[in-house]
C-alpha cells in the first residue's frame, strides 16, 4: 500500500495506517505523506520506509511505483488528504491500475464525484470509501435484522451525529483539523454536513436499506466568523414513506463523537450508538428489551465475519475502520488469485456511496438556502 | 379537593389522586368521577367518600359545593377528563370561586383556551396545568443553571418525546386511553402533538427560558386508519437565534415514555431524560462530564425545594406530579392566611403555559399541512 | 394510623407518612412524634392533627387511643424511632390490640427480638417491618423468576449496599442521622451492618428464597473515632451450596444508596440495582441480554400488583415503601371484613424477617471478631 | 518478533499478533506456532512467513534464529502457549539473548516463577507479561489520580472479574479454550483464579499502588466434574489497612468479561469497568460525579501517551493490549540506540508482576483449603 497524505501528526492518516496494519494483510510500502517534500521524507523515515519509496508528491509516487516490477510495487493507494486533494490522486491511481481507498467525503465537488464514478466503473479497480462506521459488527447486525424483516416495515429513522469540538472559533488558532475543514477552498461547499452529516446519511441508508426521497433542512453557522455550516437539522422522508430526522452538529458543546441511530418499524425498534458500539438494543412492544452484543450468541454471518475477538473484549473504532481495509485486502487477494469472495467481505462503502454522499451535501446545502419546504433527493 | 373525571380504572385520575395525597396537604372531599352517574357513585364509594359528596356530574358538584359552608366545601377542583371536557368544568369552577388544577393540554380548541385565559385572569383564582415533567427537581436545576449563565448563550435544543404504545391500531380495540386520544371530537385537532408534543414544547421553553420563534413541521399519520397525527418532527428556531428540533411520536415501537432534552450553549451542554429523572448530565468541552443527582450536594434552592428524600432514593413520576399539587396547596394556604409565598413554590405551569401549548398545537398542525417552510410562532 | 417518632425534620418519619398517604387508604389520626412533648405537639399541629390526638409519649398514645370508640381510634401504630425505641412501643401496641408497622432493624438486641416475635405470634396482630426494598415491583419479579426456575439452581449471589455519607466523622457534628446510628446505646451492637447490611441480607434471601447457611466476615471501623462498624465484607454460603458475597459500607465515599444484587444460576443471571429500580436485567449464555421493565409486557401477577402507573413513568423509593403500607391496609381491611386476601398483597416483611435480621447482625459481628473462618448461620 | 504458539484458530495468539501489528513497530518474522509441526507450517504460511522461518518447535526456532545475522534475526519472542509451556521458551529465549513477551499467568508453578525471575534479572533482557488490562488509558489515569492523592488515603477496594463461559461443563466438549484451562496438567493448581483472578489482583495492586497484605478465600468448583476452581471470593486486607474484596468467576452465567473495580478513599471514589473502558467515574461526597473520558481534556501524561485517537472514537481491548507491545518496542529500540526512555513508556507488567501473580494463585488456593481465617500475603 502507498499512502497519499497522512504525514506525522495527521489524525486520519495514522488511523488509516493502524487500520491497515491491524490484520497483517497489508504492508505500507511507500508514500507521499505531505505536500511539503521534507515533511514527506521525514514521515517516511519514521514509518520505516526506505528513502527510495518516499515520494515528494503523489504524482511522482504513482508514476514511479507503476514502473516497478509487479511483485514489488504497491497495489493499493490510500488517500488521506483533505477533500480538495482526493480527486487528483484517486483518478491518477485508478488510471495507473491501482486500487484505491479514499477518505470521505468523496471529493471536493459534485462534478469531481461524477467524473470519479465514471473512472472507477471504467477502470474496474476496487474503490473503497472510509465511511468507517458501517464497519462495526453491530451496524451490520442491525442491517441484517432489518433485511430479515424483524422490525417489519420501517416507519421512522432518527440519526444524529453531534460533536462539540468546533463550539469555539477554533480555526482562528490554526488548529490543523479545524483549519481545512472550515475552509471552503479545501472542504468544499459544506462544513459539518460534509464532514459528519454524510456519515449520518450513509449510516441511515446502509442500515435501513432505504433511500431518502426528500428532505427539508435548516443549515446554520452558529459560531461567529465561521465560513461553513457547523450545525444542520434535516427532516427526512424515505422512499417507502418512512419519516425521519438527521441532525449533525460540531457546536454541540461537550459532545465527543455522538453518532447514534434509532429506527422504528411496525414490529419493533432498534438503537445503536457509536460511543458504545458493541451493543445493539432491540425494543419490542410489550416484551423485554434485548441487548445484542458483539460476539455473543447466534448473530448473523456478516456480523461475525467482522468481529475479531470473543465477547466482552471491547472492539472499537480502529477495528471497525480496519474492517474496510481487511475486506479490501481480501478482495484484492481473491482477484489476484482468481477466486470468489464471500459476499460478507465485499461489504464496504464504494464509489456509489461516495457519489450519494456528495449529492446529499449539495441537496442539504441547497435546502438550507431555500424557502421551499421539501426538496426531492432521489 | 373535588375531582372531575378519574373514575375507577382511569389512568390519569389515579395519578392525580396519588399526587394530591402524597404530602398530606390535600384531602379529596368530593367528586364527579364519571359522566355515568352510577360509575361516579361507585368510584366515590371506593374512594371512601360519602354519597352526599359524590355527584352525578360536574355542574352539580360545583353548584352544591358552592352552597356548603366555607370550612366544609372543596377549595380546589381537579379536572382529569379528556380534552373536550376541560373547559366546561374549569370555567364553571373559576366562576364559582374555586381554584383549578387541570390536566393538559389546556382544552379542546384555541378558542376555549383564550376564553379560559381571560376567565383565569379575571377571577384571580389559582390555575395550574399538569405539565408534570417540569416538576422534577433536575428539570428545575437545569433551568436554574441556564438562568445563571452556566452554559452561556443557548445555541441548540433537541427535545424528544417518543412512545410506542400506538404503534398498532389500538383504538380499534376500544382501549380506553387510545380511543379518546385518537378521536378528533374528544382530543381536538391533534393527536400525538397535543398529547405529548406539548409536553416537549413546554419542557424546552421552561428549561431554556426561550420562546420558539418559528417552526417547520412534518406531521404524519403512520398507522393506517388513524384519524389524528401519531408522529411529528419539527425544526425549531428560538427567539435568540438558537436552532432546535422537537420530535414526538406514539409509533416509535418499543419506546416507553422517552422524553429527553439536550441543550447546548456556548460554554457547555446538558442532558436530561425522564426515564432516569434523578440525573442531570453536564457536558463541558475539554472537561470531565458531570452528573448532578437529585439531592446531592450544593444544588439550587428551587431544586432542593422539590426533593423529598435524601440522595440515592429514586424519586419518580408521581413525586414530580405531586410537586404541582404541593405547590398549589402551599399557595392556596398562603392566600388563605394572607402570607407571602416563597417564589420556589410558585413555580408550576399555569394558564399562560396552557395557552402557549394550544397555540403550539395549532401552529404545528398548520405547518404540517403547508408547503411554506417556516411559520412564525411568536 | 398513629405514629411513634418522626417529628418534623426527621427523615424516615416523613418517608413513612408519605408512604402511608400515597394510596389514600390510611389516615394519620394521632401521634407521639418526639420524646420532647413540645416538639411532639408542634409536629402534630403541622400535620393537621388536633391537639387531643397529639400525645406526649407513646405510652400515653396507646393507652388513650385504646380508650376511644372502635370507629375513632387508630388501628395501626407506625414506629419510626431509633432502634432502642422499637421494642417498647411495638410490644405495648400489640398488647393493646393494635397492628404495627416498624422501621428496621427490628429492635435493639436479639433478646428483644425473640420477645417481640413471641408477642406477635401470640397477639395475632399484623406486624410489618419496613425492609422497603423488597417492595419494588422488579424485586418481586426477580423472586418470581427464580421461583419459576428460570435461572435454574442458584450458584452465586453478590449483594452490595454501599453508601458514602459516613466517610467523614459526621457524628462529631451532631448530625441527627449520624449521631444515633453510630451510638451503641441507641443503635445496638452494629452500625452499618445493622442499618444497611440487614437490608442486603433480607434482599438476598427474599429474592433467592435461600437461607444463608454460614458466613465469614471482615467487619471494620474505618473512620477514626467511630464506635460502630462502618464497613463489612462477608463471604456467604447458602443452604443449597451456592456461594456468595455480601458487602455493606457507609464509608464508600461518593456512593449514594448503591444497593444492588447479582444472582447467577445454572441457566442465567439477573441483576437489579436500587438506583435504577424499574429495570431488571436478565443475562443468558449465548443469548441477548433482556431488560425487563416495570409495567412492560407480560410480567408476574405479583409484580403487576405492586405497580401503580404505566411503563415509562419511573416509580421510586416512596412507591416501593408505600407498597408495604398499602398491603398492610388491604390485610387489615380484609380482616375487619372477614375477607380473604389475595396472596400477592400478603407479601411484606414481617416479624420473622425481623428476627432473621437481628440474628444476622449478631452472627456477622461475632464473625468479625473471631479467627474462626466459617460461622454457621442457620 | 517470533511467536511460540498461536497457530491458526487460537484465540490469544491472534490477539497478540494484532496487538503487535497495530502500531507498525513490530514485524512478525518467524514462529513455532504449534506443537504439531504441520500445523505450525500451515500457520506460518497463512501469516505470510517463509517456510525457512516457520519452525517445528520453539527450541529449534530459538536456536536457529540465534544463528542468523543480528539484523535479520528476531529480537523478541512472544509466548502465547498454555501455562505449562511458558517457562521453557521464556527461559531459553532469555538465555539466547532475546527479549520476551509472555502471556499470563507467568508459568505453571511457583518454582518455575522464581527460576524465571532469577533468569530475567540475570539476563537483563526485557520481559513483559500481558496483564493487558493495565494497558487501558483510563486505568493509567486512575492510578495517577491515586498517586496524586486525589482520593486521599485508600480505604476500600472492590475488584471483580466475572465471566459465564464455563457455566456449563464445556471441557467435556473438547472446546479448546476450556480444555486446557480446566486441566491441572496444563493450567497448574488453579482454574479461574489463575486465569482471571490474577488479572483482578494485578489491576487492584496496579491502580492503588498498595499490596494485599492478607486474604481469606472461599474457592469453589461449582460445575460438576470440573477439576479446577471456577469461582472464588476473597476478603482482602491491604498493607495500609484498607479493606477489600476480590471475586472472580467463570460460572457467572450470562456475564461476558466483566472486570471492574471500585476504589474508595478518604476524599472520594472511582469506578472503572473493562466493558466500557473509555470512561472513568469519579465519585465525590456532596459534589457531582465526574466522568473522565479517554482523550478528553487535561488528563495525565501517562494516560495520553497510551491513547491513539481523539475522544469519542472508542478504543478497546486490542489497543490496550497493543500498548504493551508498543511500549516494549519503544524500550527495545531505545536500548538498541542507547537512548533514554520516557518513563511513561516503561509502564508495562514485568517479571515481578508475574511472580506476584503466581504467589497470589498459591496463597488463594491455600486459603480456600484451610480453616484458618486470614493468611498473610506479603
Amino acid at each position: 500500500m502507498g499512502m497519499v497524505g497522512g504525514g506525522i501528526g495527521a489524525f486520519i492518516g495514522a488511523v488509516h495506517r493502524m487500520a491497515a496494519n491491524l490484520d497483517g494483510k497489508i504492508e505500507l510500502v511507500c508514500g507521499a505523506f505531505s505536500s511539503n517534500p521534507e515533511r514527506s521524507m521525514q514521515s517516511g523515515k519514521e514509518l520505516f520506509l526506505p528513502e527510495s519509496r518516499t515520494y515528494a508528491n503523489y504524482e511522482e509516487m504513482i508514476k514511479q511505483e507503476a514502473l516497478l516490477p509487479e511483485d514489488q510495487r504497491m497495489e493499493l493507494v490510500s488517500i488521506v488528504t483533505p477533500n480538495h486533494v482526493h480527486y487528483g490522486p484517486a483518478a491518477m491511481a485508478l488510471e495507473h491500475g491501482f486500487h484505491v481507498i479514499c477518505d470521505k467525503p468523496l471529493c471536493f465537488d459534485l462534478d469531481e464525484a461524477y467524473k470519479l464514478q465514471k473512472l472507477v466503473k471504467e477502470s474496474g479497480q476496487i474503490f473503497a470509501l472510509t465511511h468507517n462506521y458501517t464497519g462495526y459488527p453491530m451496524v451490520k447486525e442491525a442491517r441484517q435484522l432489518i433485511r430479515d424483516g424483524k422490525l417489519g416495515a420501517i416507519r421512522k429513522v432518527v440519526v444524529e451525529y453531534s460533536q462539540g469540538w468546533l463550539s469555539t472559533f477554533l480555526e482562528s488558532t490554526n488548529q490543523k483539523q479545524a483549519s481545512w475543514r472550515t475552509d471552503p477552498s479545501k472542504s468544499g461547499i459544506a462544513g459539518a454536513m460534509g464532514d459528519i452529516g454524510t456519515h449520518a446519511e450513509n449510516l441511515a441508508e446502509y442500515i435501513t436499506g432505504l433511500k431518502i426521497e426528500s428532505l427539508c433542512a435548516d443549515i446554520s453557522i452558529l459560531v461567529d466568523g465561521r465560513k461553513l455550516d457547523d450545525d444542520g437539522n434535516v427532516l427526512l422522508r424515505f422512499e417507502n414513506g418512512a419519516r425521519g430526522l438527521l441532525f449533525a452538529s460540531q457546536i454541540s458543546a461537550g459532545e465527543e463523537n455522538n453518532l447514534k441511530i434509532n429506527i422504528y418499524g411496525e414490529l419493533g425498534g432498534l438503537e445503536w450508538r457509536q460511543m458504545h458500539p458493541n451493543s445493539l438494543t432491540l425494543k419490542w412492544p410489550d416484551q423485554p428489551k434485548q441487548i445484542l452484543r458483539t460476539g455473543v450468541g447466534d448473530l448473523s454471518e456478516i456480523s461475525k465475519a467482522h468481529t475479531r475477538i470473543p465477547a466482552g473484549h471491547p472492539e472499537g473504532y480502529l477495528e471497525a475502520f480496519a474492517n474496510i481495509y481487511r475486506n479490501v485486502a481480501i478482495c484484492i487477494d481473491a482477484r489476484n488469485n482468481g477466486q470468489e469472495v464471500n459476499p460478507v467481505y465485499q461489504d464496504f462503502p464504494g464509489i456509489d456511496d461516495g457519489v450519494r454522499g456528495m449529492e446529499f451535501i449539495y441537496k442539504v446545502i441547497e435546502s438550507g438556502k431555500t424557502e421551499q419546504k421539501w426538496l426531492s433527493f432521489s
